[in-house]
């Protein structure tokens, strides 16, 4: 049999934001390619006797560079394998699928890509904050927070910019210094953020404030999980949802 | 029993890009609330007894004016039902689910948000078009082609900046608009695009090419479906996804 290699978000965390899509490749696959980012609960969908392999990066510790994961990808497909790439969110956004998708189509490989729940999504829901708002953020912006030699590497000009929401997939340490790039293209400090930890997880926390109470308690409040900043006006529309667990019985 | 609402992302239109949760949110709600952007094929999937209230709005036809689909959505939850408010892609991206958030919230009716695969995720991943890349885009802007007063009201000099995707949801009739106002800021109108059309849906279709010639071609070549506008380097990056039929039999 010809294999092929399915590009697969698996969504913010909770196994139930993945899509009847996504659950049907897990059902199906050979192997599962995947990284940090997807969680136990989501992994546990996948066929009982698939074989996993686990390529992901933390932080500091690259267990396998990107080109080693399109060769791994080309590799098992070619062996004739159903293999599921598996990665947190969606694979085009900030998730290097786009690279593997090119590797995949130059190796003359079949592949799909399947789109998920980004993290900014997922955490927004389960915050209740709006990411545009008519009166408020009629432009939405996804930036990483990636360092180049330790500076934070952003175009701040742009984010400073009023009128959108941003959503910064970002580190903890890296907060003084946004907030400071910002401040010096003259974004107000005195705007609504929050700050998202595992988000769209069942374990999501959140802390709220202006960016500069933020960047200020961050430290002492996060956890180690990945985290994720809204920041914008349309922070201020949120409306806490308050799911009635009686009625949901 | 309690009233609740749910508001509840429906995806890009293909069934399965439901997520798990939306599904069960569907298969419980007692009444569904749902827009003109919601396909057949989702509302298929809700319990079969369930009412439906189509509330939505196709453009120049504003069935039900927001403030009306808020009081609505209070109303059906006060009679002790299990509403569903399903929206087209995620409920939080240009989808003034933060209004309605905030009227129930106001209402004091429980509620919460089922985030969905947003349109512009849909149609990059069936498309094989990377919204972010490594060296080509590290931003990824989403904005809304809305007019005011027939001209078209964005923030070019911030659409222009360089290293990002655009993703734009929008009409047809102002891509010329948008092709000059990104020009007047010193946008190359040779940069990469592909105008979506049906994006995420079984029918979905993909015009390529720079921005100058989807400008000119798109008259031609559009149905009557919504579009969706991909801009940037990224573009270039594609790959075309070929699911290979054979193996997945």
């Amino acid at each position: 049999p010809r294999g092929f290699v399915q590009l697969v978000g698996a969504g913010p965390g909770a196994a139930d934001l993945l899509t009847l899509r996504a659950l049907r490749a897990l059902g199906e696959a050979d192997v599962i390619v995947h990284d940090r980012l997807v969680s136990e609960e989501v992994l546990d969908l996948a066929r009982r006797d698939a074989r996993r392999i686990f390529v992901g990066k933390k932080r500091a510790l690259h267990c396998v560079p990107q080109e080693g994961i399109n060769t791994l990808l080309v590799e098992l497909a070619r062996e004739g394998l159903r293999v599921v790439r598996l990665k947190g969110g969606d694979p085009f956004i900030f998730g290097r699928g786009g690279e593997e998708a090119q590797a995949l189509a130059e190796a003359g490989i079949p592949f799909e890509v399947v789109p998920g729940v980004t993290a900014a999504l997922g955490c927004a829901a389960q915050a209740g904050i709006p990411l545009t708002h008519r009166d408020a953020a009629r432009m939405l912006t996804f930036v990483t927070g990636h360092t180049r030699e330790g500076r934070l590497d952003l175009d701040f000009a742009a984010l400073a910019r009023p009128g959108q929401t941003l959503a910064i997939y970002m580190g903890l340490t890296t907060l003084p210094q946004l907030r400071d790039g910002l401040a010096r293209e003259g974004f107000d400090p005195g705007t609504p953020a929050a700050l998202i930890e595992r988000g769209g997880s069942p374990r999501q926390r959140e802390l709220r404030g202006t960016l500069t109470e933020i960047v200020a308690r961050a430290p002492g409040w996060a956890g180690d999980g990945p985290v994720l900043l809204l920041l914008g006006e349309a922070v201020a529309h949120g409306a806490l949802p308050a799911r009635a667990e009686a009625a949901f019985a």
